[in-house]
């Protein structure tokens, strides 16, 4: 018996258990009420919570990632971490990969460890974009047990709270800056099928149509995230024409760049090239990068405040959207 | 009471103490004994020791780190993740900083927690290449109550294992090849005062010194590890002639090609470089870094390898030198 089950079994959130708990006058009486009533029944006391959410508590908190070895990923475990340990949390870190067996397979076994709460950084745990979808299944069931923060990703659920880009408003506003300066075949490069793909994708076409461009297949390019080997298949496609990229991360725009340098194009102005992260990629790289900035350090505080709330017992938003930020440096001209 | 007490009590290693309880021949008949009695008296039986070292196992290891943010701890920190897991194996991540007093702060708290080993990962843990200074106490008394592992760092003492890279011997020899080509003007490019540093620097002065070259303070530089104030303060020093960089990692490597680029100096005819690490950076910069490779896979594999043994009660090496390996790009003419 634990705050999850009196929460289902009075019919109300967590977080309202725990307001209970806290004294919270946020409550109506009715709920009050019900939740003691519950809570009596089951021979529960109120001072199980001394601790955060329970007594249970571990002050460990699980984050899990795909690959720490990523740049983007690094940089917010290394964010969170900082975060988490001034509240006196530890964490203990798994990285999952991105295969759907491997993401359930790492959430299943982080669950049996005493954590307080779970944290998925990458849009990876959101699926392809189907909210509805059995591939965010695991996630709904994480959530029945403890709080679930999703770090640029979105899925709707109790207990499930979501920190993410705006990216397809980000896409789309670069894009329109690239069209309006007289670029027409932009390509989309990218790296992987994530639900922040998906919206950047969305940003990129809405950008073509708005502006009367259509939509070509042909310009949209799915490749792996190493720099030379996006090179190298960029300057192999000597049919496919562009005059500036669209790509959804520093390591794909770096290969981009070394492309053009190689075929000897001017950057900007017969190539422009804009990059996703402004990771440290983008200032290596020469000319120096135009990136968008996804702000990773505002959405990792962004989520440990929401998360030290909820743990003393207020209530958070479900989800915040964060605007991005476009860097601009020497491979476009605007 | 436990593994570390009847070690102690029987003036002899942990190793061998996992030996006798393992039922290894590689124990002489007396120490057998000697173990065996003081393992009576303390009313101590083996069977506590049916999993890995103690009966306290929590199939958990923990890890410290400057900052994961770091493109070589982050990938450090991935390598070890994966291959605890293969084994069942839970890290927790600390991030300490580099200050002593934050560095002494992680260890104290993370041996808080139920982990059956520590590994540090980074040669600022080794202090400043005195093994005998008190700045590596802290690590002494760690290991006085579990094994813990150097990545990249050495310190003598009972229960402390050790993988590190020959950094001496790779900027001896990167250096030597500068000396051939010849450069005699050779930046030396560090950002911190760790271990690794001074061997480094200890590879460049003898490769100096065999080479009839003088050194000279003026030509050995202290900065931040950020590369666009590598690049704003090389640029600043224009009395400071050199004909070459060594950098100790390649952030600092990228700044001084971004240097060179600003002040239009051919590379490498007119300036060559040499990072360290073989980073997503080097193959960044344009021209692509010629880079001293120091292998942090195979470190990483090597501590594991050797934890497990370890754990399992085998005899492992408490020092492994591993050597580095120049990977030749376009910022050199070797």
């Amino acid at each position: 018996m634990n705050i999850y089950d009196i929460a289902k079994l009075a019919g109300v959130s967590i977080a309202t258990v725990s307001r209970v708990v806290n004294g919270s006058p946020r409550v109506s009486e009715k709920t009050r009420q019900k939740v003691l009533s519950v809570m009596e029944e089951n021979h529960y006391t109120p001072n199980v919570f001394a601790r955060g959410l329970g007594l249970d508590s571990m002050q460990t908190i699980g984050i899990i990632c795909p690959d720490v070895a990523d740049a983007y990923m690094a940089r917010a475990v290394s964010f969170l971490e900082r975060r988490l340990k001034e509240y006196g949390y530890d964490c203990i870190l798994y990285c999952s990969g991105h295969d759907q067996e491997k993401k359930e397979e790492a959430v299943d076994l982080i669950m049996k460890k005493r954590i307080d709460a779970l944290i998925l950084v990458g849009s990876t745990y959101t699926g392809y974009g189907d909210d509805d979808s059995s591939s965010v299944e695991y996630i709904r069931r994480a959530a029945g047990r403890l709080p679930v923060f999703l770090i640029n990703g979105k899925i709707s659920g109790e207990n499930i709270y979501s920190v993410y880009n705006r990216d397809e408003e980000a896409v789309y506003d670069a894009v329109s800056r690239l069209i309006r300066s007289g670029r027409k075949r932009i390509l989309f490069l990218t790296d992987s099928r994530s639900y922040s793909v998906a919206q950047k994708m969305e940003g990129y076409e809405r950008a073509l149509r708005e502006n009367g461009l259509p939509v070509l297949g042909e310009l949209k390019l799915l490749t792996e995230n190493r720099i030379h080997l996006v090179r190298d298949i960029l300057l192999a496609r000597r049919t496919l024409e562009y005059d500036s990229v669209l790509a959804t991360n520093d390591a794909l725009a770096v290969g981009a760049v070394k492309c053009a340098n190689a075929k000897g194009l001017k950057i900007p102005e017969e190539m422009s090239v804009i990059g996703y992260n402004n990771s440290e990629y983008s200032v290596c790289c020469e000319p120096e990068l135009t990136t968008i900035d996804n702000t990773a350090e505002k959405l990792c505080n962004l989520t440990i405040d929401n998360m030290m709330r909820l743990l003393k017992g207020e209530e958070v938003p479900a989800e915040v959207p964060v605007e991005c930020m476009l860097v601009k440096r020497c491979t476009t001209d605007f």
